[in-house]
């Protein structure tokens, strides 16, 4: 297909419609809720708003009780497996957080004794509850979320961060109609592309956004003609009120919040992944882009192999996972195998590549080397010699070193402190920019592994084998 | 003594002026001409100059002939071995330059016949003549220069760059009357350094710029305290009549020619040297400021042992001096280093040191390496992913390898064209920017040397023990 050479891919006439609507229905076909689906998951949550309501009642609090999120929009995407189910409870905005937090909690804990609840931690705290439940014959399992929150009359004023979803409900019901399965389309789209979920682990698309997306280009087809011509801090604003001025990779403005970018989550790197599919999928539709691809386990010799011809040096720092939401985890393991790089750059070290890998109890920071080890001497660069001020203690402290000039600059050849990466992981990784958690966990304990001590590990050959970029 | 810790060194009280006073007379006693030293000169060069004379009224040519150079002014230091005189022969500017090369020169040739003379290249070719006379029983050898050039009204509107000369002769002459002294210190304390002389190897202070730092100064201690603070860009004019606007590290105008910096070919680097060196005479003053140290030649042991200490890695690209004058090869060795040493560097080699040797013969370049060898696999940068132009190009040409996208830009992991610098220096060092004949003579035949091949030569181990900055 080559006639794409000099043009565009939204250049209408070269996109294959007829092959994108036929996949679009195959595929739509396998991840459109079906009705029994829908009814289960419209009971469960009928009865457990009705549970909250009298529990309300009975506790004599003023409460509205909603099912939200894309249960409630009718855009979320059946994957077979678990169903997400998003209950408020929303209360007056005369209550103060603290209200929230304890009889805001304790009212969902009280209406849903008996079930298997959970607390969990965002930015405030709320109940998670796990459900099995036959239904038709067939074994489902559920996940829902009971929040409570504040109903504020500005969503641009909100107390807490969930205050703005019941709005996001709203506009969104009030719109989709009709576009629902576009939205099913995309997320799926983005999902296989590993791009959807605004979590810090992802840095990727959110549902809401995914359905502004649609309620702004109709369909599926249409985003991606407009995606793949897309510039840096292309600027979407659905009711023209916008009043966002920071630079991002893509702009969105929250219809019901002129002042947030609903994109402010996604990564450079994810919108760029998704403008390249978008272009090639317009090129080359397949309904391979909605088909998990599973990822073959390397053997230890395939990947020994892959990273010899590589030339390249593999370790990893090992340690345990800190027990906190994966939220807080990635963001923190991010800003440590940054700072880690950072510092091993300063020390002269090249890093090709760093990966986070955790599982649920631990943690393997890898880094791919293209300068693993270094000569014992460094130039140890000292003050200009016009800055006098500068050159008695420069040549002080380097008394047992020989200073010369270079480049008009004091300089002394001194040792290095590390010439090799193992030395430095061993002797000074805590005294790099590590994230909270996760520097009390590795200070408990943490091994730096060789390349063939990685792959020992089943885990690691698994995750490898599906990052590694070898031919 | 650390009384100088908080002050500058140009403080007064705190240098030892009886010290410096009884050094500058010891030293003047070695390096201050004796009286039949210049009586030869003198009587050499009134022979010559009345020769030349002689032969211009023969051949009914208009010419003054004149003593220039310190020999003129009483500014030389004695060695001990070669006398310089540079005798400069004045034809009126009416004449155009192929005059010079031709009658000029002619004139010369026929006045001087049965000496033994060579004939030079700078912008206009001269005559050299050597000799060896024996004076009060002595045997005493002299360098003369023979040179023809115009007898310009405007010494800012010269015709060939000699032409200044008899006005510099002229300006210093009139100028540095009982300072003569002062300059032989000054001179002597540069060679010592290392930074005596502007000629394009050393990039160092010409005598002339010698002589007019102490006019301006007075004194050489003066000198070294005011040098000792000065700023980059220090602006020096002595007539006040100063047009420069470059930026260089020193500027000094000259007193004939008001666009023309003095200092122009001192580099940065010698000029911190130089800085440096007085702050630190002026705290310590010591007579070996002006004694040349001995380099102790290390044997091949002692310089691997060094070499493996420092742990870097040694080569030498090593072939046959091209035959032209010192000034020509130093610009273009210093080409041909710069652009090896910036074609390694984007290949992704670190150098740490590069050094250039040449001999009459031969010529090394010396790299020192802090990284030599890397992974055959690379990361080759595309075009940013929203730059849907350049994409189809990049895919199309790294069809053969795996592409991602990194940092919102296409990036194909692709083999390394050389993983070693011998096989880049092997393969492509021609395709480096290279001086001209240096380029011609490196066509014809050249070796990559390693440190074992390297510190086999004398030449290269007697090299390497005066600048190896090991400890």
């Amino acid at each position: 297909m080559r006639q794409f050479k000099n043009s565009h891919p939204s250049e209408p006439r070269s996109i294959p419609m007829d092959k994108i609507w036929e996949i679009k229905k195959r595929v739509l076909n396998d991840i459109k809720p079906k009705r029994e689906d829908i009814k289960a998951i419209n009971d469960i949550s009928d009865e457990i708003i009705g549970m909250i309501r009298k529990k309300a009642d009975e506790m004599n609090l003023e409460a509205d009780v909603i099912l939200v999120g894309s249960a409630s929009r009718d855009t979320w995407v059946s994957n077979g497996e678990k169903r997400d189910i998003d209950i408020f409870t929303l209360f007056p905005e005369k209550f103060d957080e603290d209200f929230l937090e304890e009889k805001g909690l304790l009212l969902i804990e009280e209406a849903m004794q008996g079930w298997r609840l959970e607390k969990r931690y965002a930015e405030h705290p709320y109940a998670h509850a796990f459900l099995e439940r036959e239904v038709n014959g067939e074994e489902m399992s559920f996940e829902i979320d009971l929040v409570p929150c504040f109903d504020v009359k500005d969503p641009s004023e909100i107390k807490s961060a969930v205050d703005r979803t019941p709005y996001h409900n709203r506009y969104i019901k009030r719109n989709i109609k009709g576009k629902e399965d576009e939205v099913r389309i995309l997320k799926k789209f983005l999902e296989i592309l590993g791009v959807y979920g605004s979590d810090t682990k992802t840095h990727g698309f959110s549902g809401y956004l995914c359905e502004l997306l649609i309620i702004k280009y109709g369909k599926f087809e249409d985003l991606l003609i407009e995606a793949s011509r897309w510039k840096p801090e292309t600027y979407i604003d659905l009711e023209g009120h916008g009043k966002y001025e920071r630079k991002e990779p893509l702009i969105v403005i929250d219809p019901v919040d002129p002042k947030r970018n609903v994109a402010a989550a996604l990564s450079l790197n994810n919108l760029s992944i998704f403008i390249d599919a978008a272009r090639e999928f317009l090129k080359r539709p397949d309904e391979s882009y909605f088909q998990k691809r599973e990822v073959k386990i390397r053997s230890e010799e395939e990947l020994l192999k892959i990273f010899s011809k590589r030339g390249t040096h593999l370790n990893a720092l090992s340690f345990k996972r800190p027990l906190f939401v994966e939220d807080i985890i990635y963001s923190q393991l991010e800003r440590t195998i940054k700072g880690i790089r950072r510092r091993l750059e300063e020390l002269g070290f090249k890093v090709m590549n760093a990966y986070i890998y955790a599982d649920s109890k631990d943690v393997l920071l890898l880094f791919e080397f293209e300068v693993w080890a270094l000569p014992r001497v460094k130039k140890h660069l000292g003050p200009k010699v016009f800055d006098w001020k500068g050159e008695e203690s420069f040549k002080r402290k380097n008394r047992d070193f020989k200073i010369y000039i270079e480049d008009g600059r004091y300089v002394a050849d001194k040792p290095r402190k590390f010439t090799t990466i193992e030395e430095f992981l061993k002797k000074e990784v805590l005294k790099c920019a590590l994230g909270k958690n996760v520097r009390e966990s590795i200070k408990e304990g943490y091994e730096i592994l060789d390349l063939d001590e990685i792959l020992e590990r089943e885990d690691a050959r698994r995750f490898l084998s599906g990052i590694i970029k070898g031919n």
